[in-house]
């Protein structure tokens, strides 16, 4: 596949700048001239028609109307006269799948513009790219001229949103469905239960989410709703229910399943825990069999995800009628009878007629090959897969809820490591990946801004070619499509003030701004560790905090680090990023005092004075640095000895928060110093 | 009634500061100490018991939950434990009507808090100042401990919105009646037809909405659930259907109702019309018993809003069938001939069981005195129809699209000018008022900029006592009020960066932010006359400018003209107020030439040049005559007559918006000119 892509200035007389396209598109040509977007915008269909592609219409005009401001109200219209002409070949499936043609092509003149593709998912995915064109101009709304050849480099681009740790409502996933959209995602993994809640209605075993959901669950018509919802933006929706673990709600209604003696509570602590269904039982399969039975009906995708994941074995193990079990079939530990209830369990998810999918435990020697491994460890653990003839998934390296930057998960490759090295029939079995998102720090209040612009990358890694690596051009891209994203209707940023007010109580919140745009949440597991200390590891915890508050990336952070790197280049020469450092650092410098009436005023607040005092510091460390160099001195070794421990001090996470903009002053201080700089591994 | 209400410091060790209350309490007492309001909060009922109850407390949960981000979850609790005990009394009526009980009693105490009220809608208000009394302290989310009484002045505290201009969704108007329940406003005026269009569904009539909506109509049943979603705020819905004139949309489909001759389309322009109602005509008659019969099936409430404004009588005069109508019934002028419609069109709505209401223009001797007349006129015209015995409502005043300051609505009453020479018995017929929210230059995109947070000023006008008013108190609570209703959903803060933004196409959009915060829309109907010299004042002229980006009234302008006042006061000595005076003109002084590459890139922002240009000249002299003031010297009067030319120029109106900043600026020269200010009126 030849690459034609390019992020350049536009030839066009009419349109200067970058093309905010995410993903990248697999080939782009640029054309002189554009588009002109009036409120006589208008659309004809030729070839394959269907009510879903009307449906797309109706949406694309509204998208287009709420990105202009202006009124437009396309239907179907006369191809003579018509802005866009969409031509679709055939249907799709009936039910959609990850093997269809995704393919469109687009093409922008100045007169018009033309949208070709196979099946309605190749209009949906020509619809949002032609969506990311359209931008103001000195004559109007308009799109610049393209020809755009577009087609996905893995087949299987999903998103993971756990609602058994913090229940999100139906409302909060479809605006996040079309943000998947936007980024031509096309899986929506609906993580559905866990030890913490069964969130779906079953009218078999109403029990499941009557005992254990504290009334929090989606009824049938609900989910049933969301799957058309998402099949109208192109996006397969597969259901988890994870067993033979995180199962200890389903044992709340359903003791008789699980492995150990009940009574059972909905669990309200966050972690790993013993209870597991007893595979040894008839009536557990006959249970499952029912369940999934059910569940297909609500679920028309060809895949069902069955977990698998993070067995203890500890109820297995001191239950003897299970140790009896296990000997009598010569099943020598708990993997062995991890495995045989995975067997059972493909057996009843096929006779449904679905695929399994489940994590990487599941995978072992006699598991069916088209069983489908999602991997949670690695490349390493694809190839495993993929030598044993399963399709995998890579999830390694897109746990969003690990609060990476958006260049980390953009530099995670399905195709790395071991599975880099499988002949190319094996890596064909690697089938792409999906984001995840665990919601044990994530409410539906925030959940977009755990989500967004972040999922975007992880889209794009799926989508395009994988040369497409330009940190710089992506973070320009979805620096755009971030306000995309609002006018669509998500709230990563809007949210932010309205957390941030509620915090203080205060009218004037500028320097808990100016705090918060300094800051970033801890990484990993450090918060579960921490929790641990405080015993808040649980979901009575309020949500409310400033780390809850503030995005997982600081874009101020970034962007003070690229002025501190260029002025380092400079040689300290560059006066006038020099003035932009200082003007910074003078804002944080005087920042501790302004805040303080607001940290005193607030329960909530409070535990932000030390991280707050400790940007007051630093700023001034990086004030004394600047003096140093525009007065061409080295400092004393006393003085860097110091700094770099204050420094390193800053640098250690508070109440869940790091002070991001630490490392670059440091980075500063150690040039201005002549001291190399630290190992900055983590960063 | 006596009055003791205070906005006093607060007593309490553990909440300083202000209460927040909109609309004031008629009785107030604060208390020494503080109830927490924590993840266990919890509800009991005393008496009087139904499921809307129920679901106000779930709804109250939420909000609380939202308020404090604390995982808040309350049902009915065990009344010995809950925080919050509540005792109703008896039902409300079947249908909400304007004479029944409001009034509820609320004591917080540092233990638990208790509520009671005559029937339900007490307990609804009681819970809307609940929540307003929340806030954050420095040990947590509390309530200070008070004693309330509260009951209305007015009975009817009304919002209109028009949705035959601009159609607003149903999630828009849902949001908006949230809002209206925060501040206690009992009645949503629904202004569902006009000559733009006929917006809710009829089965007898299918063609009023099928040509008459451009597909853009409430059926019955969404309007059915917006009523029953009203009643559970404790909201009427009264529906009007404007007739005999603004009716055109009525005659698309059904043309045989005018009196002109068809055919008729769909009106797209703004302004007042020709075509009219037949009143001549039997089957005119019968039509509108059809249709108020087949709508009172929809709309419970007793009242009915049969409109009746702007009939110009051209239709009427130029019809020689009704002509020599008029001659046989001795109707000797247009008056009496809508007289003799309302006459008749009373019959029928009391046919159906339903007061009429109708604007100023009904009023006429015969009138039966159960009709309400709602005038758009003032005070005078309320009191000429008490003394015809009919009941009123004021909007004069009251018109949020005229884009008046919040302190201009506040200062409008109900009992002023000749109602307030009225005996006590005509008085009580003023029943209250109405803000009126027309949508010629508003979309469902700003809607809520344009009502939030005016309409809680004018809420608060109809709830608390008369000589609750006190603009700075008033400017305070509402500039709370605005974030905890951008916490319950409304959008009409945050939703202004996005217009910004799009209008701009820009990434850092600071300058614009700048700009946007000195300037106003202009007022009145000005922007109708611009609009008619640009042949825009129609539906397709996009509403997506910087007029339509910003607030009606700029806080900043506010404040700085505050700041100003404040400076001139001291004598120019005050020389804390002399640097922010210094330092905001500093930024407006050099942001035009920040803002030019945004206002290049942008054909909608290019108009707004000149604006951003007067800026940058007003900021300047402002300057100028902070210098002579700070050097004790008297600008010479052509310094000064030169200034105030450049002001005077800078304050006219330019591309729909005024440079608000530019009167306070002149306050200033003025000042240090040694000149007397002059009349200011307008501002």
């Amino acid at each position: 596949m030849a690459l034609v892509f390019s992020i350049a200035v536009f030839s066009s007389p009419e349109i200067s700048g970058h093309l905010n396209l995410v993903p990248l598109p697999s080939h782009l040509q640029i054309q002189p001239g554009a588009l002109s977007i009036t409120s006589s915008f208008s659309v004809a269909f030729q070839g394959y028609q269907e009510p879903r592609l009307d449906r797309a219409i109706e949406r694309f005009s509204q998208q287009l109307a709420r990105q202009t401001g202006l009124p437009i109200r396309t239907g179907r219209g006369d191809p003579t006269a018509a802005t866009l002409i969409i031509h679709c070949d055939h249907a799709s499936k009936p039910a959609q799948d990850v093997d269809e043609d995704e393919s469109y092509s687009l093409e922008v003149r100045s007169d018009k513009a033309l949208l070709s593709a196979p099946n309605p998912l190749g209009v949906l995915h020509g619809l949002a790219t032609f969506a990311q064109l359209v931008t103001i101009t000195p004559q109007g709304f308009a799109a610049p001229a393209v020809k755009i050849q577009d087609t996905p480099r893995f087949p299987w681009r999903g998103l993971m949103i756990d609602v058994a740790r913090h229940f999100m409502p139906i409302s909060v996933l479809k605006r996040n469905l079309d943000g998947m959209a936007a980024v031509k995602m096309n899986v929506f993994h609906w993580h559905l239960s866990d030890y913490q809640g069964f969130r779906i209605e079953s009218k078999k075993f109403p029990k499941l989410q009557e005992l254990g959901s504290d009334g929090r669950f989606y009824t049938q018509e609900e989910a049933k709703d969301l799957v058309a919802y998402a099949r109208d933006l192109g996006i397969m929706v597969v259901p988890e229910f994870d067993v033979p673990g995180h199962a200890t709600a389903w044992f709340v209604g359903y003791p008789h399943l699980a492995s150990g003696p009940g009574p059972y509570q909905i669990e309200r602590r966050w972690g790993i825990f013993d209870p597991a269904l007893d595979p040894t039982r008839k009536s557990t399969y006959s249970f499952l069999d029912d369940l999934v039975g059910e569940m297909s009906k609500v679920f028309p995708a060809p895949y069902f995800h069955m977990g698998g994941d993070e067995v203890n074995g500890k109820q297995w193990d001191s239950n003897p009628q299970i140790q009896s079990f296990m000997r009598a079939h010569e099943l020598k530990d708990n993997h062995e009878l991890q495995a045989y209830f995975v067997a059972h369990l493909q057996e009843i998810v096929a006779k449904h007629h679905r695929t399994m999918i489940g994590w990487d435990e599941i995978l072992s020697p006699g598991l069916p090959t088209n069983v489908i491994v999602q991997s949670w460890r690695g490349q390493n653990a694809l190839a495993d897969a993929a030598n044993q003839g399963h399709r995998g998934l890579l999830s390694y390296g897109y746990y969003l809820d690990l609060m990476h930057h958006a260049s980390e998960h953009y530099s995670v490759d399905p195709i790395a490591d071991a599975a880099a090295l499988l002949n190319p029939d094996k890596q064909k079995l690697i089938l792409g990946g999906e984001a995840c998102m665990w919601t044990e720090y994530v409410t539906a209040e925030n959940l977009d801004s755990r989500l967004w612009p972040r999922t975007a990358v992880i889209a794009e890694r799926l989508w395009s070619a994988p040369d497409v690596r330009d940190a710089d051009s992506m973070y320009q891209r979805i620096g755009h499509l971030s306000w995309e994203l609002e006018i669509l209707g998500l709230t990563h940023r809007t949210n932010m003030e309205t957390m941030l007010r509620r915090l203080s109580g205060a009218d004037d919140i500028t320097p808990l701004w100016v705090l918060a745009q300094t800051v970033e949440p801890i990484r990993e597991y450090q918060r579960e560790e921490l929790a641990t200390q405080r015993d808040t590891l649980n979901s009575a915890a309020p949500l409310n905090r400033l780390v809850d508050s503030i995005p997982p990336e600081s874009k101020h952070a970034r962007e003070f680090a690229g002025l501190v790197d260029k002025y380092v280049a400079s040689g300290f020469h560059d006066a006038t990023t020099e003035k932009y450092i200082r003007e910074q650092l003078n804002t944080w410098a005087a920042n501790d005092a302004l805040l303080q009436p607001l940290l005193a005023n607030s329960s909530i607040l409070k535990e932000d004075a030390a991280i707050s005092s400790n940007l007051g510091v630093v700023a001034s460390l990086g004030l004394q640095a600047l003096d140093f160099a525009r007065s061409n001195q080295t400092p004393g070794a006393d003085w860097t000895a110091k700094a770099m421990a204050a420094l390193e001090s800053a640098k250690k996470p508070k109440d869940d928060l790091m002070l991001t903009v630490a490392q670059p002053i440091e980075t500063l201080v150690q040039a201005v110093s002549g001291v190399a700089p630290a190992n900055k591994a983590g960063r």
